[in-house]
């Protein structure tokens, strides 16, 4: 008896290949931010997406320790008690599946079948990471930070606890926080009881949940989802470059009302304010362009003004004439340093940061005669 | 411009008919409950399985009426303050979608692909509906209650509120709450903010949400959602009886850890004491059978003592020793009125109450030599 039973290597859907029922079951499980919930500038628990390789762990946070160790000067075990007793901070942070739209994508990579909405924007409390790491000594020499979940699982035929690391200076970053609450309650089983790491402006499989254990390490680290799973790929045998920081992205917040099965919008004509969300991981977004054809023009959006959250998505809005007929909505984005969401989307074997432009479909009914 | 442009009459996939985009997408916005959340007696917001059929609506909980009228001698306008007024009780309910597992039935009715998993059990509070109706006072004649929610949609051509009507007696039922908080907090967005319907023991399309009006209705109703969608038909142009209450269904909490992709789960041989929960909308669940050789014979579990909570779901157990080797885990659920799981699940064209018997694949792994 072996994993090799019941886990293969990643692969791409064949030409033509349908959604899997093992697509489906993680679909199930794993879900998206529901369009009309862009709406919210913070997104409500239930609503954000959530990704979650094996199962959500149940921790007893009466007798949950967090430790920081390997390369440092004074190994540190912290209670809950502990952490909440230190500086106590709040950022809003957008957080995106490096996997979103993958499923569009063609040929498919198989994994979760994101459409394009694996987000959501939620206020994370906690305590900021710098410190801690500066308090027990970092030894010189470490070069990279390693933290593990208590998610324990296989993937791809390796068992693991999920682990991730993150570059020394990226986990040193005022931003980043062990987060115990989030938007104001204590954090959901499913976002990480009792505490989880935050990165802001990085994909979500940095964002490690169930967080138990912090390591500083002298060597990159070659654990499973940094080594093999989240790398950039056009081929199996490359090593490929790791996925990081979040490509820009802009959604259109669907108009009018829904058909329930395809999911096409109806309207009636007239003036209407299309509005959405943009983010990206590697700047302010600084412009966002909406097309009402498909694709055919352009025009810019309006954006809301800066607030002082560099790490939650903005808001944009674009007064719209929809005349009578069939329209398909999309909206890109552009960041100040100049990446921008292309039209034709980046391919790779994971589907990693493809940032393709979303699609609504809107059927406008007019007055008659009109 | 119509509606024959984006909304297609039901159907039943062809042979071999994969699933669909239009499906994934639903499926990416309603999700199940994750298996191991089996765990909790009380599902946490945001495990709690979730069916919308349009977008969820923005109400503003300030202006917020609720309006009772149709066949009673004096039409109620209640405010939130006054529902909150009015006596106050709380339920623990299990609520599951009347077409769980319909993406497993041969042939697949096309709609919402849920597995086995879309269920939940919450604790609803709010004020009991029968004695508003009773203070309104009921004309002669009142054979119904339309209940009317404040999402919007077109479903197979038909633009629509979401409304659902109970017969009389079953509205008048002592358990059926009009709920505005879940699990000790307001209602979230999704379950139904700020108001809702909440009736015990009957699937999910009875328990509207964003519940705006109440009607009391002299004749049938004959609205979509009970004349043309929730009913049980073989053949498309039969009338069909209503989908009314839950029928039986135990699921099976996978033991061990579950491989990413495929969900198969992993463990070591030896004692095993495997559980879950089964519920019935009929009566208490009286009995629950456990299979670990995919049905070639089945035993019987133990059930947690009745605790006075007749609509939730009651969690069972069963010590099972695990030798090596695959194995295929399911239970199978029966009630106090002799109502029981198939072992072939009966099918319709809409894949409503189909409780099918949930499978859990294992690979217990055993020591050297064993």
């Amino acid at each position: 008896m072996g994993t090799d039973q019941l886990s293969g290597p990643a692969r791409v859907a064949g030409p033509g290949e349908a959604i899997s029922f093992e697509e489906l079951a993680l679909a199930a499980r794993n879900h998206a931010l529901p369009l009309e919930a862009l709406r919210y500038d913070v997104t409500p628990v239930g609503l954000h997406y959530l990704l979650i390789h094996y199962d959500i762990p149940e921790l007893d946070p009466d007798s949950f320790r967090l430790v920081i160790g390997g390369r440092v000067r004074q190994p540190v075990r912290l209670d809950l008690a502990g952490l909440r007793a230190r500086p106590r901070v709040t950022h809003r942070v957008t957080l995106e599946c490096a996997g979103n739209g993958r499923a569009l994508l063609e040929p498919r990579p198989v994994s979760q079948p994101w459409l394009t909405e694996a987000v959501g924007t939620a206020e994370w409390t906690g305590t900021p990471l710098a410190p801690l790491l500066r308090e027990a000594g970092i030894v010189d020499g470490a070069v990279e930070v390693v933290f593990t979940g208590a998610d324990h699982g296989i993937e791809r035929g390796a068992e693991q606890d999920y682990q991730r690391s993150l570059p020394l200076a990226d986990a040193l970053a005022e931003a980043v926080l062990l987060a115990y609450e989030m938007n104001g309650a204590p954090l959901p089983p499913q976002h990480g009881a009792p505490l989880r790491l935050v990165v802001p402006g990085w994909y979500g499989m940095a964002q490690v949940k169930w967080l138990r254990a912090i390591e500083v390490v002298d060597a990159p680290f070659q654990g499973f989802q940094n080594a093999v799973a989240y790398r950039f790929r056009e081929r199996p045998e490359e090593p490929g470059e790791p996925v990081t920081r979040m490509a820009p992205r802009a959604l259109v917040r669907p108009p009018g009302f829904p058909d329930f099965m395809s999911r096409v919008r109806s309207m009636t004509a007239g003036a209407c304010r299309l509005d959405g969300r943009a983010w990206s991981g590697y700047g302010p977004v600084t412009r966002v362009e909406v097309t009402t054809d498909g694709g055919a023009s352009w025009a810019p959006a309006r954006l809301d003004p800066a607030d002082g959250r560099p790490w939650a998505w903005r808001r944009w809005w674009y007064d719209w004439d929809a005349a009578p007929g069939r329209h398909t909505l999309s909206a890109r984005a552009t960041d100040a340093t100049g990446r921008t969401q292309p039209l034709t989307p980046p391919w790779n074997r994971g589907g990693f940061a493809n940032n393709l432009v979303q699609r609504v479909d809107v059927i406008v009914t007019g007055p008659a005669g009109r």
